[in-house]
């Protein structure tokens, strides 16, 4: 199953055969006191530096946050969304389960948005779904809702299902509904890594729909978490994640992202992984205007 | 399953829910030409430095091969497993599939070895799993035979079934054979990667086996090739891969083998992750005398 996403200018496909697609973070005012100043006096200028770098250092799409309990939300997310569209062409995800916020941003979008989020809760989705359907957008749905969060896959199944077959009600197709398996601290419970990828196994399997997961939390209270965020990634890209909103300033995670496509037939003769290896060792070479060498490729040996 | 190897005084155990196995690939003279001196000249001072280098790194087994075209590999072989015994206690893969390197060497281990390894050619199943019985050890059966190496998965399984098969005419359980499942390099063909996979999930369904492969062919011809060993054995390990005869000295193939069993949840509570970052944290403030800081485990927000 396919899901077009597309902002003016550029579409991006996600797919079981499809390039996995980075969402970038980082536009979200949470712990970060100085964009959440900014926003709060309609100044996007860090909006947009975040949107370039993002996009520059390999995000296929990003998330626009603009909650901050108190401030306008609707306002600011309009014009945070606006405030991308002026810097870059990838599509937006939508983050916001405020139906007001959804009903400024929304429209003000040029392109088919993600939503991002609703919960299997029945309020939410009648609530947000109507939205969805009118602006022709998609959206993901996460797999808890007024129970919690179950550790048992098959409950967090049933949840999907529930929100792929509500969508279906308000007339939106299963391709623009991605389900949201869940990624939680694994070192609160060293079960919760295999709990979220039987979930996707189940979700491909019994629902056949594209998955995004937001991979940072993965590490949360361990040291080194970029390797910890990249192996979730590529331990779900084998089982049906298709997207993830994630770190995409991170060099490590975009490099394994690009190596688990190659590995999985999503980047013929290696045409993408080259192409990067060249550019990152041209801005180091370009970095160190010292250095002999720009790092070239030398045949190496199979057992290297 | 369960496959359990062991030198004389350690014991390792492969099966689905074991740590993944990494199995140090660096004593082979193939490509090492100072090696494949010293080895003719049965001088194991090089053989034993290795040992020690890859067990600090990680490493769990040793593979150690001495195959010198018109060189003598019965003593050699059975010279550089008594040097490798004489320095570390990781159990041994004996990488030959000369019958008369095999009588030599066999003998000599203390523990019960795995032979690397035999593939699906009548011929060198009948020649090789009788001394596999006689002592006692576990074998890697690669999944070709004399028709080559197909692209077929269900080809490969096969070919693995009557490994798995003929082993147990000869007495060998089935937990005592490993499959591998054949890493091709990627760069030759974007189909290989996904073949494998697919083999190793019939494998692991209808055989149920342990496997491992060696992964460093993977990125042949291509550029940095440790982060695309390192996306393989990550994708492989959702699909059934419980062990890997590669690069135990490369420090990011090691770390990111150790963030996936975290996320597998064979890594209760992070304490293998926590650790391993204590040593490299401390290593690097080692390194660097004048460091302010020993990288600290600062607490990080769950959107980092």
């Amino acid at each position: 199953m396919k899901t077009v996403l597309s902002s003016k200018t550029r579409t991006i496909v996600l797919g079981p055969d499809e390039p996995f697609v980075i969402i970038g973070e980082r536009i979200n005012p949470t712990n970060r006191k100085k964009l959440a100043e900014e926003l709060r006096r309609f100044d996007f200028s860090r909006v947009k530096s975040d949107a370039i770098a993002q996009v520059k250092a390999g995000a296929h799409m990003l998330d626009v946050n603009a909650g901050i309990p108190g401030a306008d939300e609707p306002g600011m997310l309009k014009g945070a969304v606006q405030a991308v569209m002026e810097v870059v062409d990838a599509p937006i995800s939508i983050d916001s389960s405020t139906p007001e916020a959804l009903e400024a941003a929304l429209p003000a979008y040029a392109g088919k948005a993600l939503v991002n989020s609703v919960t299997g809760e029945d309020e939410v989705l009648e609530r947000l779904l109507p939205l969805v359907k009118k602006h022709g957008a998609a959206v993901i749905g996460i797999a808890n809702d007024d129970t919690g969060i179950s550790n048992d896959p098959h409950e967090r199944l049933r949840i999907a299902r529930k929100i792929v077959e509500r969508a279906a009600d308000h007339g939106i197709p299963r391709e623009n509904v991605l389900i949201d398996p869940l990624c939680m601290p694994i070192g609160a419970n060293h079960e919760f890594g295999r709990v979220t990828f039987e979930t996707m196994r189940l979700v491909r399997e019994e629902l056949g729909v594209n998955m995004s997961v937001g991979a940072g939390n993965v590490g949360f209270g361990l040291p080194d978490r970029p390797p910890l965020t990249t192996s979730f990634i590529l331990l779900g890209m084998q089982v049906g994640l298709t997207a993830s909103i994630t770190n995409a300033l991170e060099p490590e995670i975009y490099k394994m992202i690009l190596a688990g496509d190659l590995m999985l037939g999503r980047d013929p003769f290696g045409k993408k992984w080259n192409a990067h290896f060249r550019k990152v060792s041209a801005g180091k070479a370009g970095a160190r205007p010292d250095s002999q060498q720009t790092s070239p490729v030398t045949p190496s040996s199979p057992r290297a």
